[in-house]
């Protein structure tokens, strides 16, 4: 077991002098040209910070180090994000015995990486994305959930993205796959730091779940309008139609839409060959962008490959819908890696593979995926919806075969990655980053996270707070802390205990942690969402897409 | 992914003629001379029976190779039982981190093994430790539960052990620890094959939870005299009192109790210093029995280390009262490995390590024990209850690092240890033997186990059939088949999604297998379980254990 030194013990050792003068240089290096950061890291700061220097001065070195040998350049960074999967389902032997299905590939990744084995994310596919991209937590630029169907917002403009940070130091940067941002000009991709960009305007519900198909696999009932008797139906436009599917687009340019024709039907068949485009283009993306003598950051993140039919053909031991595709996904990160060691620039580019959440839970029981450990899933604060596989392979500096019990949060990559790219002064110092420096910790190893908290949003609501291995519950609206559920995660995985002795003595730390939390939100207010109409900057809208546009105008 | 051979498929293809050639085979070599198995059992042989039969010949020869190499003797077999403890707690280092608790020993020891990944046992210690000890279904030797108190029962002298089936060949035998067979002389190890034994004539309820300290830390309410008002009871005789702890015993001889003098009370420090004391007895019979010439068969059984006490210096993260104790028993693996490796006999060791039931759940939440990834504990047919993380270690047979999702019941240790011994022809040909060999398994690795079923029973009753990766929960009395709950347990680990589906086509296919069940049943009715006098052969019973015989034989 690592020892973790007792945080509470060097805190009582430090004195209420030196805590105070801790407090005051905080207050004094906050001033301008410092990170703003929650009020709970810098509570940590003001206990750690001397350590926390003296360990950059060494990252400084070792990444200076790494650079030099790398022909002056820092590395190139390979983020793969999966969608809907829970921990548990992917890197792991024995795991893979328990669910019935194989991730071999995933597996040696994980071999030859850092296991974090604590990443937490948001519990949904938009903010999620939007955490890694901004470094903040979603609700501070506005964002929720990015509904299904048309909605005229996004991700601002005004955010600053990790691409754009990037690109400030001379990365080369591409994004392959889901986007999820939304469906106005200002947040495609290529309009948010990417120099080229493939990727669906909508998501995986849209393009999985709303075929035909689905709807006579007993998924989607009554969607299609084959499927319905429109006896007593007024409205016409109750359900989404016209919605535009993939495009593609270079940095500033506009988008064109590749998968569909005028009048076509998107169908199961359409996503299939979406998904298997997507492949294709993030190993064509990454051998070119190898190619060229920039650094580069590309961003794949394939859809989840659902095919809600029922296969006649199982593929795994477990054999269901969802499961079976679970292999699939594998299979491509093998590709993936496969390309990445042919470009021979594998040992100077990090790669990250994790997912956004946990599992679409709602299908549990046929789809072959289940909640495994963590109960709950996607859309949910609880374990099984925020926690997930995370590996980080960088040969040239991370230790194969290591893990990390640490906590660490999906916005801690965007901080990471700029600080690994010498890409820090370019971090906004306008707003809020919740996103910490993770450097330590992916180079020094378990025990070097620079967070043992995290707070839990579902949408706009905060619903959960984490600190170490305790998790509170918000107490439903006027009840006292006393009364929130804690729960111990490593006692009790499923949050299914709580203890009243807990929450006696953890609430009034909780509630502290809240307020020091509550405290930043007064001093920085959130930012607006990007509202905009639809569909902006698309160069071959189809006539149904522009009807779409139509009546979304006529109606805000 | 394993090619699992589709045998549904290779059974059409033998075609009607075949199957009852092979049936009418199977009937004859049922006859006298071969081992009489379920009726489940034969029916697979009738469909793979020439596939084994050829493999059985290879795996002769390889036995006899590793004899030849050994000086002629067959292999040391040290079978190491732990106490509830559920699948996924020990052994792997991702689960390590889940739990908060770390296994490395047991971590190491896995990776020098083949994996059991699907080792079912019967779902509480005693009918576990009856199967492996007999090869049969416990109810079939009128074995349910052993009870805390006296209870005058026990395995019977009529049931034939391993240790009397190894003692044939030769084999020096030892046992060491957690017995739970019963509290009458014949049940007692040195009366079942042991040479010698050191074991607890009752188990750990009695031990740890039946304290003033258990009492004291809120968790064994009442019992202690100390914490009873005593109004209002007449009977003065309603708890267990004077009930014998542990004793050591040579082969025929009489036993001895060791911990208690007349009048003591037992405490918690006793208990510690019983648990101590068992490992320290087996390292030293390890390295005794390694001395000698024969080949040696050691059963070490440690009991749960318990402390109901919550400790106030947590060892591991999780820091739970029982999840502490799993880093003592890892350390004691430890030891007993680093012991076993002194002996210079670990090549032709055969190292079985593994538990005999889920965890007891009843404490979840403040034990730091938890149900991870099955539902169910100790007593439960579900699969929380009766999987555990087992791991067979033999260099010079087995490959290390290697798995297997093939199912095996513990009743097959008994046969396979019996072939590997070459004592096969010792396994009694009277009586329903459950347990199959799994030496093909074990020797040629996954997808060669010969069972692909498991009838799981609570005490008496049936509760379960599992049948590759499907299960039937039975049905209520007087309920059809197609009513029974059926799960996947690959796609539902937990056992909460019953597809309406799997019991409309499964239903009949699972009544047939109770039928062949039952039909073994009524050809060879259960045996009985042993009963006489509790106590007997005691040699030094204080005189409140001979009052609490008195006071038992009173009433019978």
């Amino acid at each position: 077991m690592t020892e973790h030194p007792n945080s509470m013990g060097s805190w009582l050792k430090t004195g209420v002098i030196a805590l105070a003068t801790s407090l005051t240089m905080n207050a004094a290096s906050a001033a301008e040209g410092d990170i703003i950061h929650d009020g709970e890291y810098n509570f940590l700061r003001a206990q750690h910070g001397e350590k926390w220097d003296a360990q950059d001065v060494e990252i400084g070195d070792a990444l200076a180090a790494i650079r030099d040998a790398n022909g002056g350049k820092p590395p190139n960074i390979l983020y793969v994000l999966i969608d809907d999967v829970s921990f548990g389902q992917m890197g792991s032997r024995k795991m893979n015995y328990v669910t019935g299905f194989e991730t071999p590939n995933i597996n040696q990744l994980a071999d030859e990486s850092l296991s974090l084995m604590r990443m937490y994310t948001e519990p949904s596919c938009t903010p999620t994305r939007t955490a890694m991209l901004t470094g903040r937590h979603p609700v501070r630029a506005g964002v929720e959930e990015v509904k299904v169907a048309l909605v005229g917002e996004g991700l601002s403009a005004e955010e600053v993205t990790i691409a754009e940070i990037l690109k400030e130091v001379g990365y080369n940067t591409s994004h392959v796959g889901k986007w999820h941002q939304g469906d106005i000009e200002q947040a495609y991709p290529h309009n948010q730091g990417f120099d080229w960009a493939a990727f669906p305007l909508h998501q995986q519900v849209q393009l999985s779940l709303m075929t035909r198909e689905a709807m006579v696999a007993n998924n989607m009932l009554g969607f299609h309008a084959s499927g319905q008797s429109g006896d007593f139906a007024i409205d016409q436009r109750f359900k989404p139609y016209g919605l535009v599917t993939g495009v593609e687009a270079e940095a500033g340019g506009l988008a064109r839409e590749v998968d569909m024709a005028p009048g076509e039907e998107w169908t199961q068949a359409k996503y299939e060959d979406m998904n298997q485009r997507y492949q294709d283009q993030a190993i064509e993306q990454l051998q070119k962008l190898a190619a060229q003598d920039e650094p580069f950051f590309l961003q794949y993140w394939p859809l989840y490959p659902l095919n809600f039919a029922y296969s006649d053909q199982a593929r795994s031991r477990n054999g269901g819908f969802m499961a079976d595709k679970m292999e699939v996904l594998d299979d491509w990160v093998g590709e993936l890696m496969t390309a990445l060691e042919e470009t021979g620039k594998a040992d100077n580019t990090l790669v990250i593979l994790m997912a956004d959440n946990g599992l679409m839970y709602h299908y549990e029981g046929t789809s072959g995926l289940n909640q495994l450990i963590y109960r709950g899933g996607k859309t949910q604060h609880l374990e099984g919806g925020v926690r997930t596989d995370a590996f980080v392979r960088w040969p040239a500096a991370i230790e194969a075969g290591s893990a990390a019990g640490d906590i660490i949060h999906v916005s801690d990559l965007f901080t990471t990655f700029a600080r690994i790219a010498g890409a820090t002064d370019h971090i906004p110092r306008d707003r809020v980053i919740d996103g910490v420096d993770q450097t330590a910790l992916f180079l020094m190893g378990e025990g070097n996270s620079r967070r043992d908290y995290v707070y839990i949003y579902e949408g706009p609501v905060l619903r959960s707070i984490v600190k170490q291995e305790f998790k509170m519950h918000m107490p439903a609206p006027g009840q006292p802390g006393a009364a929130a559920p804690v729960f111990n995660v490593l006692r009790d995985p499923r949050e299914q205990h709580a203890q009243v002795g807990y929450s006696l003595w953890s609430g009034a730390s909780f509630q502290d942690m809240l307020k020091r939390h509550q405290k930043t939100i007064a001093k920085y207010p959130h930012l607006p969402l990007g509202k905009d109409a639809p569909y902006g900057g698309i160069e071959n809208l189809r006539p149904e897409s522009e009807l779409a546009r139509q009546v979304f105008d006529s109606w805000q």
